[in-house]
């Protein structure tokens, strides 16, 4: 029963370089922000759904592992994958690749760990609807 | 009668820049926005104190002219004046500098109109409060 | 004898918002950058090609005006058209828009003014190849 | 024997919020990296002479643990410490902190490594001055 995931990809943009030369480093979690957003909008819950019903996923950890330089108008792949599920939080993995003359070169592995919250910013559980289709998901795919 | 107005700093971080080795454009406006918010808190009436009252300032124009290059570590000297008060829109005008050897150089010119609106995003009158206390400036500062 | 245009589309990232709800003014301009990227690679000349030549357009004006709101998760149309052309300097508009129940909603207009450099930031001439290709097009395009 | 540690303090600017109404999470790496510019220019080697002279140092790893929320305008402490040095790498470790009713409340926690690499993205050793910098400030702080 493996978990969800999903793939998606950004061009990286001139403003989101630095004067290394290659994209400044907290520009990968805004792309992580996007590939868990993508695989949740392919889940059936886009993330700005989830919010208008008042449930609100705060980052609670993140991990970066940076391992080659991401350069402008180079295009990344961001694969996300759901990696654990708690009533109350959900772990994304990532893996951001792009191609290399030799096949896909590994840019940087990340995690990152979100917690439900309410309008108020209490701690909430995720919703059941949420959590029944992800077990559904999990149970269907190979 | 002068306008009110008021000088601050920021230093450059390594995020604001990019791979032309300087500033990238658009933190200029951030700047800009630091500037207002320390000409508001002199003036009695912080931001933030205006959003907790219902008082949203959106930005509705803004214009950038870019004389010098910002880099990295440099000090920037944000002079802030407010220029122009309607009953619904405020604009403020900035004048961007670092030091040089032979004195100050001037970095940007810039100038950003925001509009008054209430939590839903519809147009409303500045308050009397804030109106009367640039009004009060005014007519004191020689 | 039009100038040549570009489309392109952007979804609002959660990272670009502030905390009025809506995108955050300065990322307009950001998105402004991707249209003209997008418009000189169809043009045949990639941004990041002309600045491994040696050639950097830096950005010496700015100018937004903001209609509308875009917020998180909409996408967001940019119709960049390249309207000036000199021999050190290249003007672009824009047009951003999103869909509304009605039709397109213009969220802003924008122009930039970018100057040629060289690597050392001195003023320099838009390569002959760059000025050609655009009058050419110019000829063409109804 | 102590390791090097620095405090500096920075506001939370309306740009850095999100509209979950605090600062987005991306922003307290960005903090982090004023923290260790500030700690290195108190140690007398500033990050800008260090890369004049041809030593970049990459972020190779991020860690982020977010404890509570920090929002527009506050004030948030930077405690930053060298905590270790190898001969081509250097791990920072940070808390932020901000003032509440009842004392200082952790917003998060952090911890970065960085690699030390030439203009060309070669890895190489840390500058002799610096190494020798640190330890000598280690064998004299208490």
């Amino acid at each position: 029963m493996a978990w969800p995931e999903s793939v998606c990809e950004v061009r990286v943009r001139y403003a989101e370089t630095d004067q290394m030369g290659v994209a400044y480093h907290t520009n990968y979690l805004v792309w992580c922000e996007i590939g868990r957003t993508e695989l949740m909008r392919e889940l059936g819950m886009p993330y700005a759904a989830l919010e208008r019903a008042g449930v609100f996923l705060a980052v609670a950890e993140t991990h970066v592992r940076f391992m080659a330089a991401a350069r402008y108008d180079e295009r990344i792949r961001i694969r996300t994958r759901l990696e654990r599920l708690q009533s109350r939080a959900v772990t994304f993995v990532y893996e951001l690749t792009r191609d290399g003359p030799e096949g896909p070169v590994r840019v940087a592995t990340a995690s990152t760990k979100l917690i439900a919250m309410d309008r108020n910013g209490a701690a909430r559980t995720l919703p059941d609807a949420f959590l029944d289709a992800i077990r559904r998901l999990r149970s269907v795919v190979p």
